[in-house]
């Protein structure tokens, strides 16, 4: 599995894992169907609380972007992924205004946050495929 | 104040407010010098604990933008805001990566990702020196 963890990061833990799973679909290094390891198994792999991977898996679930199955266990959502909302939306501006502002006060113009925002995405995707 | 919690969210009661300080600093309705609630007076305006605002002064006053003073109190960093270090760089693409990530699997495009960023740091600005 290609996930690690930060455990001196301000970003709770649970949060870490939505993340990287979201970027592994995101990058293609996980695709539509592509099974999970179990709650059990993840939480053992990278010494952490049961909760915390159900947490995350919950959360994930409820976006759309996993399927958990009794005999399956948890897959990468195979029946398409969720499209944007409005809800979405929302909650992205708002993310991208909390970091616009951390930028803004540290003098960095709109042009270069802007710039920023634009290599990372196409960083992401840029392998996409190759897998 | 111009705060406002949203108790439901899953963001960290510190983490909204650390946003919001942030954000009014970046729109200019925070000015260097200018004196920020005591952290009793705050925690009890809004309904929340001491040790939340406290980790939140904290954490803008490690990053150098409040000055705790014994005597002036809180207060928006007079001396020149920090600028951008790499660690805020490495930070901010982080941040960014887990978002576009949230937007590609949804199906938003890179040109459209990036216009997002881009209006979300202008409309932020855009009331910097009216007030």
């Amino acid at each position: 599995m290609f996930i690690e963890l930060d455990l001196q990061s301000e970003t709770p833990i649970y949060t870490q894992l939505v993340d990287q799973i979201v970027e592994g679909i995101a990058s293609g290094v996980l695709q539509p169907g592509d099974p999970l390891p179990s709650i059990r198994s993840l939480a053992e792999d990278l010494g952490i609380n049961l909760h915390t991977v159900n947490k995350a898996y919950n959360l994930l679930k409820q976006e759309g972007l996993l399927q958990v199955h009794r005999k399956k266990g948890v897959i990468v959502q195979p029946d398409g992924m969720p499209g944007v909302t409005e809800a979405f939306e929302e909650k992205l501006r708002r993310q991208l205004r909390s970091l616009a502002a951390a930028a803004a006060v540290r003098g960095m113009a709109e042009e270069v946050f802007a710039q920023e925002s634009r290599a990372v995405y196409r960083e992401m995707i840029a392998n996409r495929g190759r897998g």
